[in-house]
């Protein structure tokens, strides 16, 4: 078609100063509350919004002009806050760092990214101090902290946060919403991580939908507990989502750990509290050994990785607490998906209930479109049962990684292979059942390593559990079991194959179980496979356990 | 600035007809239920957009084409449904008329849009075929009805919808998503009704901020009774708002009264009705009559104009049902703001706290711009006490009206003037206070109409009050009170303004109180102040009661 008469609307871009603006005129008494080191600091949205703007006055000062990136390389604090809208706010790029990446993936994605102006909490002087003499673009240190709180540095000339805090005479300039705003670097399976560059478009509308109330649907009346950290995926947008919706932000500082976390949720009467499995872990065992509650928590958002059964329940029956969860990507701005019940769903009886509810990642967001696809290009059936691939599209999507990397990520028709593989069912949820890249071929069937790891841990004794793909002579691939025993039962490889059984195919079951004292994890905490199918991708090469009950049943 | 580097996002645009096939891909289970003359239709999601798919096509065989206008003139049912997607859907606009309007209006309207498609509901035949000789530019007239439905026509050709409908065979075409989409002709003070041209793109915006959790904040779980007409105010953008939610919608046919409605909310399970007071005072009469209860309704939307507070009362008190309303207009396509309590606001005790929460229309919706301006041209703190002319910006603000009637409606950087006067509180909410156009200038100070009118209506005996400008020969402009008394209790002049004396100051007291049957209603249900000038506008002129205290007063 060609041109097309318009709408008579307004042509106001959707800007990321904008979210904290709105918050400032409408909300000006729900708060952005702080830990740091010295303390609770705590403030209305006005003043936040005041001091992101004197931050952008400080930033250009500095020499920080529209298009230049600057990083942060910081924990959950409200400075923090200020630079996820003084940086784009003016027309620039806020690069987030994780500060667990491995010393030579942080010094590729700087020198990568040309960053300008790096930001730090002062708790990471010594990384950034090793990280210096490797980087070329960096022009300026900036310190995010009072100044009685400045670190020494015998190498780097550094700049104090509240120092370049200018006079707030300033207005948030206009400009197109598909101006670029935030870069965050993605670990992929192989090579060095790749850079997701959102604009202000997709930044906004991704707010608003995740904003909906079938995602996090936050009011004033909430106050949110961040713990998963903000550079990791935009810190799930919720520094944004809470200033659309008034809701009270609470930033727990460095690393916080379950005791802090506990402390917070009562002392700021937090109601939705966000974390990676591994962090309820530690809450649960905090609460056990101080005998507390969970008190006004009403949400325990659990992202990241699958939401472990035992988990869901025990925070339902024991806390009175909701869990939700989700499934995204930093490509996907991030969010995808999110728990949210149905009529038909809530109809079912308990056990099928809970499956359909929480045993999935969520219904689909829009405006995202989701595809899941069959081996043969055919869309697979919405039954809940059968996986493909899941291929995504929509505005909130990445079109390519910063620079090219990697080359076209789109298909002809624009879809984005998440690389994540899921079934869909009925009630529009999906259910993440493996990462292709974690699958194992074995004699051309492909097995699910989740589904492995998942009747692994429900028996006795199995604290945690990975499924790899091991070379094997005869099947190219067969699944191998690593397991970490629990500290109280320990678990037999005999006991373990055996309770398998029940839950799977016999094709399906690891041709062995080797036990490990601890899983390593990458750097956002997730199971690093690499590091196991490097270590262990040979073991059955030795090892030939598994082979007969295999050869009777491949055949079926 | 100049070029600024963009983000690597996807460039899809927001369009109409994604909202739809999001619901048909994740929501297939949830329905549109319809009341027609013949009964009960429903059917999913699924189906609906399988129908807007087959509309789609049958418009294009009579020859529709993107940018063409096609004319709703219909009440709430599912084939107005369908073409709320099937239109804006190919390119070409859905143009809602008010079946209320007066025909003068109407011929006017329809000219003025071009329209070469006239879709109606059966009963609206007569009009039609009254309508039609004056009409140059409509081409075909479809009868929205099954062929077993169809009305006779001696003059005109008529179309059966059920016969337009064609295979499904038909992929929605992508394009900009600043093509118009949907033109909503709203009443001004003086003149012909002006045309509001909604793009996909500020369509598809508003309603995901409607869904934000601040405002409808729909799940699957809610079933939506839509009593407020579609096309007023594009049924206040629940036929959009609904699909991205998967909640069911139930439309409640031609002129539902209160029986019908209560009826639905029992059998349909509605969670959240709308409609204006009007509306709600039916059915408080219905369920006093029957002695019946709301059922499963959990939220009233009271919207078009202010909440009365003996309603919301009666809501919340006698039925558990929680009163919300919001303010909005076409023009902001339309929502504006919406109920939605603090916790400052709920700390408050019971009489304040009703007050700041049920006594206002609600709290500003990002991402509109809001601002209350004085006469000398500053900003009015937000107080919840100082009042001014309230100016709204955004993405989803008109910025004109069609063919350019009324000239400029924005000033040089783009704030709309509503014509709505009102106060913003502390807490993000507005309340409107007048109309610019009601308020009455009497010897140089502002009275406010509604004030009279919410003091008017605590009166014993005042059942409707509607407080006019009249003219004056000393004071220009003093007010009149025109009453409906209620049919038990007889108030008099002097009891009334007795009684207004503690609530008002004496300049404020009206110059007179008539007595009358009925007041005249605009066609979307308000009161016509218009009419009521026209017939009282002189009434002082001979009736000089109220000038001994006015002239002590004015002093001051």
């Amino acid at each position: 078609m060609k041109e097309l008469p318009h709408g008579l609307m307004q042509e106001r871009p959707l800007q990321i100063s904008s979210l904290l603006t709105h918050a400032a005129a409408f909300s000006p008494q729900r708060q952005v509350v702080s830990k740091t080191p010295s303390g609770i600091e705590r403030y209305g949205y006005r003043e936040a919004e005041e001091r992101a703007r004197r931050w952008a006055i400080g930033l250009s000062r500095l020499g920080v002009r529209a298009g230049d990136r600057v990083a942060s390389l910081a924990w959950n604090t409200h400075r923090h806050f200020e630079l996820f809208y003084a940086v784009p706010g003016i027309g620039a790029i806020l690069h987030t760092l994780n500060p667990r990446l491995w010393e030579e993936q942080l010094v590729y994605i700087l020198n990568h990214a040309e960053d300008r102006v790096l930001c730090f909490d002062p708790d990471l002087i010594d990384l950034v101090e090793r990280l210096a003499p490797q980087i070329s673009s960096v022009e300026h240190f900036v310190v995010l902290a009072s100044r009685d709180a400045m670190p020494e540095s015998a190498s780097l000339t550094l700049n104090c946060a509240e120092d370049l805090l200018a006079d707030a005479d300033f207005s948030w300039p206009t400009f197109d919403e598909r101006v670029a705003a935030i870069l965050c670097y993605t670990s992929g399976t192989t090579g060095m991580p790749k850079g997701v560059l959102c604009s202000h478009r997709s930044t906004v509308l991704h707010a608003l939908y995740a904003q909906s109330a079938v995602a996090f649907g936050l009011t004033p009346m909430e106050s949110v507990l961040l713990v998963v950290p903000m550079f990791h995926a935009y810190g799930w947008s919720l520094p944004y989502v809470c200033a659309i919706a008034g809701a009270k932000l609470v930033l727990p500082g460095a690393a916080p750990d379950a005791q802090t976390i506990v402390d917070l949720i009562h002392q700021e009467g937090v109601s939705l509290a966000t974390g990676v499995p591994t962090v309820w872990t530690g809450v649960f065992d905090n609460l056990d050994q101080t005998n507390r509650n969970l008190g006004p928590l009403k949400r325990a958002l659990i992202g990241g990785s699958a939401m472990p059964p035992a988990m869901s329940r025990r925070l339902r029956e024991q806390y009175g607490v909701e869990p939700v969860t989700g499934w995204g990507m930093t490509e996907l701005s991030p969010l995808g998906s999110f728990t949210c019940a149905t009529p038909e769903v809530n109809a079912m009886n308990g056990e099928a209930r809970d499956a359909a509810l929480y045993g999935r990642a969520g219904r689909v967001l829009y405006p995202l479109e989701v595809k899941v696809v069959l081996a043969d290009g055919t869309r697979a059936p919405a039954d809940g049962a059968t996986s493909g691939d899941i291929w995504v599209r929509g505005p909130c999507v990445a079109s390519g990684y910063y620079r090219g990397e990697g080359g076209d990520m789109l298909d002809a028709d624009g879809w984005f292979p998440t690389g994540d593989v899921g079934v869909l069912d009925e009630f529009g949820a999906i259910a993440i059942t493996d990462r292709v890249k974690d699958l194992i071929k074995s004699g051309g069937e492909w097995i699910s390593s989740a589904d492995i790891e998942k009747a692994a841990l429900d028996c006795p004794g199995v604290a945690q559990a990975a499924a790899i793909s091991a070379r094997h002579e005869k099947w190219q691939e067969r699944p191998l079991l690593l397991v970490v025993a629990s500290r109280n039962v320990k678990p037999t490889r005999e006991g373990i194959m055996a309770a398998m059984q029940a839950k799977l195919a016999k094709w399906q079951l690891p041709d062995d179980i080797v036990f490990i004292e601890a899983l390593p994890l990458t750097a956002t905490g997730k199971i690093d496979k690499k590091v196991l199918r490097n270590r262990f991708g040979d073991h059955l090469m030795n090892n030939k356990g598994g082979e007969e009950v295999l050869r009777e049943d491949a055949r079926q």
